[in-house]
C-alpha cells in the first residue's frame, strides 16, 4: 500500500486527487497539506507527495522531500527556465514524475504529435490553441507548451526561439518555422488543446478535450503507484504509461 | 449598368473581384489598377471603385474619388484610429460602403452576436478566435475586430479598453468584462471566425467559415450595385443586405 | 417557498436536480420518488413535480398530478406523436413547463436559429449534429429535434417530412429542403449541439455545449419557481426565460 | 515522362487532375475521356490511367487497361464487396494504386488512427464524422470507411459487423465495440473527417480538412509517377508516400 500526501488540499485539483486516492486500489491517503502547513511535521505519514501547486511552493517541497528520502509526482506548471533547472537538479538524487498533464489521452496525443511533426511538420504552419477555465493563472498552459516542445524537438527547432504567443500589431506574413500559441480563458472549461498542421489545400488537427479533472487525478495516482519502486531520476508520464 | 473599377487588380482579392464582376448581371468592369497606376488617368471609366488594399492606399483613393464625384466600396482592414477618422470625414461628402467583410454569412453573424451579447453577454466570458492564410499581414482580422465591436457595443463596453490580444505572461484569473482575441495563421485558410460565450456549465458559439474568396467578392459587387444610387454617407454591409 | 418533488431521484439527472433545489433560494425539496414509489402517497408534500424520466412514466405522473391539482416541469424526451398529444391534453387543465432542454444557452440558441433560418435558411443546406454520453437511449436528442423544429417552422417546412436521419445507402445528391440529423454517442459527453447552415462559399454554425448537468437542473428549478403562480397551459422554457 | 490518361474529364475532379498534370514535372497529359468516349481508341496515348468515376465504369476501365498492359490509379469510391473482389482480381496481373483519398494529410491521419486505436481503442467509444459538398452521392465517404477499416483492423474487429450508420429509433445505450459513422452533406465542403475516441473524462480527436480538390489531384499524379515502374499488385497511397 503506497501512502500518498497531497498539497493544495483545499484547492480544486487537490480535492480531486484526494477523491482519486480514495477510489483507487493499492494507495491510501497519508496526509494532506495546505498553504501554511508544515510538511516537516508529517514526514512519517507518506511515501510519495503529489503536488499541483505553483513553482515556488513546489521547489520548497522538493527540498524537504529530498532530504527526507521521499518521492514526488509533480503536476505544477508555469516554471521558468531557472526553476526548471533546479527541479532537474533534485531529480539526480530523488525519484520524480514530472508532467504538465497526467491523462492517458494527452500523453497519447504527444506521441501522435511527434509522428505528425516528423511526416508533415516541415511543410506545415503549426498552431497550438488551448482553452481553460477562467480561474487558470498561467498562459499558455503547461500542456500546450509541452506539445510545442514535442513538435519543436521532432523538427530540430528550439521552442524558445520559434514560439509566437500573439500576433497583434505584427504586420508581416507568417514565417513557416514558427509555432503559434493561442490561449482562451472562459467558464469552467477543464482543458482543451488542438494542434493544427496547416498545409496548402489541407490540414491535420490533433485535439484533446478533458471533461473531468478526475482524468488528471487518476493519472497522478497511477504515477505515484508506479514511482514507488523506482530509483532517482526525472520520469515522464510517457514512462509511467509505457508510451515512450 | 454600373461601371466598376478595381484596385489591387493583380492580387488574390483583386482577381476574384474581377471574376465576380464578370459573373454578375447589372455591373461591368470599367478599369483595373495596380500599385503605380494612376487613378486620375481613368476617371471617366467607372462609377464605383472597389478597393481591398491597405489603409494608406485607400486614403489616397478616397481623396481622388471624392474630388471626382465617384463612390467607393472599401474592404480594406487594418486602419488605425486616425486613418479611420479620415475615412469617416470623406463619407460626409461621398457615398461609401465600408465593411471589413462583405459576405452574407458574416453580416448575419454580426446580428446573431448582437442578440447573444444582449441575452447572455453579462454572464459570459467572451472569446473571439480567427484563422486566416499564412499571407495575411494584419492581426486580428478586421472581421474579428468588427465582431468584438458589435459585442462590446451591445454590452456598453469600449472595445479599446476591454480587448485582450494575448495572455502570455499575464498571471491572473480572467476578468469577465474583457473580450479575448486569438489569431491563427496558416496554410490557405480563407477565413474562419468563432465567438464563444463561456458560462458556468455551458457555452454558446457562433462560427463563420468562408471557403471561397468569391463569397466576399460577390458581396462587394452587390454593395457596388446598391451604392450606385445612394447619397453621401458611411454605409455598412448590413445596410446593403437590409439586415440592420 | 415552492415545494418541489423529484422523480427518478436515484438517477444521474434526478440527483443533480436535488442538488440544485438545495442550492437555490425560494424552493425546497418536498419529496423524492423512484421507480416503484407511489406518487399518490405524498401528494401533500409538493406543489410542483420536476420529471426527467421516460414518456410512459411521465404520462402516468401527469394523470396523478392533474387529478391532485399539482403543476409539472417536464424534461423527459423521446415522446412519440400520440404521447405528445396526450401531454398537450393535460396542459389544458394544468400548468406545465415542457422543454427538452432547460438551459439558458440552449434556449438562446433556439432564438439565434430562428433568426438565422429566416435570413439564410432558403439558401442553405441545414445539418444538425448532436453528441451525448454513451448511456443516452433516445436518438436524436430531444434538443436536436427541437432545434430542427424551430428551423423548419421558420422556413414553413414540416420537420416530419424534411428530416433525414441517416444517409448510408442513399445514392443521390442532397435535396436543399431537407434537414439532416447526425447522432454521436460516446464517453461522458453532457450534451453538444451544432446547427450548420452551408451555403456556396461559406457556412454559419450555431453551437451549444453543456459541461455540467447542473445547467439543466438549475433551469428546471427556475422553471418550477416561475410555474408556481401560473395557470393551466403548455409553457416553454422561452416563456420562463422571457425570450419569446 | 509518364503519359497519363484522365477519365471523367469534364467533371469536378477530372478537371482538377488535368490541372495538376499540367502543373507537375515528369508527367504529361496523354488523353482525356468522358462518358461515351471509347478508351480502346487511344491505348497508344498513355501509360497510366487516373480514374475517379463510379464503380461500374472503373471496372470496365480495368478490363480494358489490363488487356492493354496499362496501369491504373483509382480514386473511385462506393464499391460493394463483389466489385471490390473484382478489382482485387485485376491487381494480380496489373499494377494498381487504389486509395479512397490520395492526400498526404489523410494518409498520415490513417497512421495516427492506427496508433491511437492500439493505445486507447479498447477503452474508447469511437465515432467517425465526415462532411462533403451537396453533390456527393455515396455515403459514408470512401475515406471515412477507410478510416473505420484501419481502426477496426487495429482492434481486431470486423468493420462490416461493428459499423453503425444511424441511431434514429435505436433505444439502447451504446455498445463500446461498435464504430459510429455520421454523414454531413452541404454547400461546397471539399472534405472533412474527424475520428473521436471518447473515454471517461476525456477524448482524443484526429481531424483532416481538405480545402482544395488540388490536394487529391496532386496525390493522384504523384501516385501515377510512382506506379510507372512498379509491377503487378494492389498498392496503397501509404506505399506511394512510404508511410507504411
Amino acid at each position: 500500500m503506497v501512502k500518498i500526501a497531497v498539497t493544495g488540499a483545499s484547492g480544486r485539483m487537490g480535492k480531486t486527487i484526494i477523491e482519486a486516492i480514495n477510489q483507487n486500489d493499492g494507495v491510501e491517503l497519508g496526509v494532506v497539506f495546505d498553504e501554511g502547513d508544515n510538511l516537516n511535521d508529517a514526514l512519517d505519514k507518506f511515501d510519495v507527495l503529489i503536488d499541483f501547486t505553483r513553482p515556488v511552493a513546489t521547489l520548497k517541497y522538493l527540498e524537504i522531500c529530498e532530504r527526507a528520502g521521499k518521492k514526488m509526482v509533480i503536476g505544477t506548471t508555469g516554471f521558468n527556465n531557472e526553476e526548471l533547472a533546479q527541479l532537474e537538479g533534485f531529480a539526480k538524487t530523488m525519484p520524480i514524475v514530472f508532467a504538465p498533464n497526467m491523462s492517458v489521452g494527452v500523453n497519447l496525443s504527444l506521441k501522435l504529435l511527434e509522428l505528425a511533426a516528423r511526416v508533415i511538420g516541415e511543410d506545415s504552419d503549426i498552431e497550438i490553441v488551448e482553452a481553460h477555465h477562467r480561474h487558470k493563472v498561467d498562459a499558455p498552459s503547461g500542456t500546450a507548451l509541452k506539445m510545442g516542445e514535442v513538435v519543436a524537438n521532432a523538427l530540430g527547432r528550439d521552442l524558445s526561439k520559434c514560439a509566437v504567443y500573439g500576433r497583434e500589431g505584427i504586420e508581416k506574413p507568417r514565417d513557416r518555422t514558427t509555432i503559434g500559441f493561442s490561449t482562451i480563458r472562459g467558464g469552467d472549461v477543464v482543458g482543451e488543446h488542438t494542434v493544427s498542421f496547416f498545409m496548402e489545400g489541407e490540414r491535420v488537427e490533433i485535439t484533446h478535450k478533458a471533461s473531468s479533472r478526475m482524468t488528471f487525478a487518476n493519472g497522478a495516482v497511477r504515477a505515484a503507484s508506479w514511482l514507488n519502486d523506482k530509483s532517482a531520476g526525472l520520469h515522464s508520464m510517457q514512462d509511467v504509461l509505457a508510451l515512450s
